[in-house]
């Protein structure tokens, strides 16, 4: 017996993945996969699960957290310590294109599921790991966090202003960029496997993800040997790219045209900058990056950040507001692209959140999403689907 | 005639990509794609080419910030409003499986090669656009870089210190996210199009990217109401879980578990914080995170981050230093997972750069990448393999 596709349209339909991972990484991953028409049967541990379904906020006892990550899923609770859940399992796995954990290395192995083993019995089956540190190295059996790889991958030394103390990323770009890789690596292995018959392993490590998105800092350094360091909101090798205050607030100008300093320097109402020689081109903006902003804020302190985004915008500069959480879920281009979906839960009600950045001709986007899946919810259903009796468990 | 496979091993193997893209979103896709084994044919406007070719730093005139992101790739110079040029474009087009550009909604459709018009002539070919704002929604047409959508897409409001001027992430991750979600959405095309014949296109906004990476602070707005700030270096629903002051620094501790709490206490030499009834329990922390810091600050500050490193490490405690860019690229972890690869280029020499994330069972994992290649290097060997005639141009 087979299991039966995703109720979700897209690319990936048909496609079973078992998902064994906790918290953000995995389940970020696998959230994609399942956006993307992917069947996802999260297995949980008991008694509780995904420490996640414990973290804040609540809405009447269930996370709205793990809500966000997990909606759409399916949960079965497995101690694959023992023999008839591991029986289950391994029926899962037979049927499953995709197995994704987020476990510390070594983990499966003691289980008896690495992937030597798995790839003997499961030939078809693709192995994807996100992890810390990866399956290799001498840091490998680290435990990590977000915030440990933002400070370790030099993220965190190139974020925030000079002489502040630190400052993480306010998301958990940590995790969420290791989701997004071993997203892409599961994808380029289906691939490769219509092709040849062939599946592989994929080893993704939280600390690899941040050195991949270092950017320019990498190549700064590599060509210079000075060190970057944090500059606030400006660009390295830009200006004016930066925040600049307002008389409410601030207001953000990415003016990296050569074209767009006449432009802003009258918008601004200050034709005189556009021949000053400290400013006349972008070597000399970025030498004079102080003083340029000194002279900008002079005039924009005079109106609001409103007023202001509206003359910008009428002049086709690069701009924006600084939007907070609130902001961002109201404005009308977000609503419009449907990156605000919902889903109505049982027991959270109807809530908000992210949707799908991957917008594809071929299939719908919807606006809403699956509820979110009890502990042990599938049970009874994948047993059935499987062809395997109901237990008295 | 058909274009030969890229030197490069992996999923990708003898996937054709036509890359229109320029600067950072799309060129760091395509990267992605290269790495993964295809063939990518950077695809570029007389007479300067992608403009990041002009982007510092450089060495002996060429950028090595352009090198970082287009090594392995090949370059042809094609003025896409000239017949010639568009016959030669549209030969590639028949034997290319991706087009990926990331112009402004609109230009490709004035070049006559929009998504319609290509899909009839091409229904093989999966065509990526990834842009600042979408191809659809009331901002499709305005302009964007990182900053700007860091800043309207929420990060920046959730990055930082409280009541500090705002801060940008150090990194375009506004650019690099959406390259990501291109990736992920290409080579999910590519399964289904290996399954069903079909090809599709996909449209990735930088703005929507922001918004899909927001994690908890979504869930803490949709549940709460309350809109999330930023907190430097903290978390918002985790203690300890941030950087803290030592000697000579500051040392990153993110210890989530509950089991945590004890060990950490014992490692600072401060039993008497174990029943601490500030502290005793995550939500009693959360509550004085503040009166928790001072008391852990004020035993860290007597020795070095080195030296609490060991303990924290011997106690099996989540933690790591604050590394700048050359201590990531010196880091012997970092080293032995091989994310740090080098090109050996005729004009740059010997240049270090970020390596691939995505570590592959069935591929080796090169140390090196292809040279950089000047813009329009490729054009006699393209048009050989396509067999047309090089004319006098």
């Amino acid at each position: 017996m087979s299991l039966e596709p995703s109720a979700v349209a897209g690319p990936l339909q048909g496609i079973i993945v078992v998902d064994l991972t906790r918290v953000l990484a995995g389940p970020y991953c696998t959230m994609v996969l399942a956006d993307l028409g992917a069947r996802v049967i999260k297995v949980e541990m008991p008694p509780d699960g995904d420490i996640a379904r414990g973290v804040g906020p609540f809405i009447n006892g269930s996370s709205a957290y793990f809500a966000s990550l997990n909606r759409g899923k399916e949960s079965l609770s497995l101690d694959l310590r023992e023999s008839a859940d591991r029986s289950l399992f391994e029926a899962l796995l037979a049927e499953a294109d995709i197995l994704v954990e987020n476990f510390r290395p070594g983990v499966m192995e003691k289980l008896g599921y690495g992937w030597e083993s798995l790839h003997g019995r499961f030939p078809r089956l693709i192995y994807a790991a996100a992890s810390g540190f990866g399956q290799t190295g001498p840091y490998s059996r680290r435990p990590a966090y977000d915030m440990v790889v933002q400070a370790m991958g030099g993220l965190m030394s190139i974020t925030g202003h000079p002489g502040a103390p630190p400052t993480r990323v306010g998301s958990s770009v940590g995790d969420i960029t290791a989701g997004l890789f071993t997203a892409i690596g599961i994808n380029a292995a289906l691939y490769h496997r219509a092709q040849t018959g062939e599946a592989m392993q994929i080893d993704v490590a939280m600390l690899d993800g941040q050195v991949a998105i270092l950017e320019n800092a990498i190549a700064r350094y590599a060509a210079t040997g000075q060190v970057p360091g944090p500059i606030g909101a400006r660009h390295p090798s830009i200006a004016p790219f930066a925040a600049f205050a307002t008389k409410d607030g601030h207001v953000v100008i990415a003016a990296a045209g050569e074209e767009h300093w006449a432009a802003l320097a009258n918008v601004l109402g200050r034709p005189e900058l556009i021949d000053d020689p400290r400013f006349r081109t972008l070597t000399d903006r970025v030498a004079n990056v102080d003083a340029m902003q000194v002279e900008m804020e002079a005039s924009l302190v005079a109106d609001t950040t409103a007023n202001w985004l509206v003359r910008l915008e009428a002049a086709r500069l690069p701009c924006g507001p600084i939007n907070n959480v609130a902001q961002v879920l109201a404005d009308p281009h977000v609503r419009a692209r449907n990156m605000v979906v919902s889903i109505d839960d049982p027991t959270l009600g109807r809530l908000e959140m992210a949707g799908n950045p991957i917008k594809l001709s071929a299939f719908a986007d919807p606006t809403t999403r699956g509820s979110v899946p009890p502990l042990d919810e599938g049970r009874a259903r994948l047993m059935a689907e499987l062809g395997l009796k109901v237990s008295g468990a």
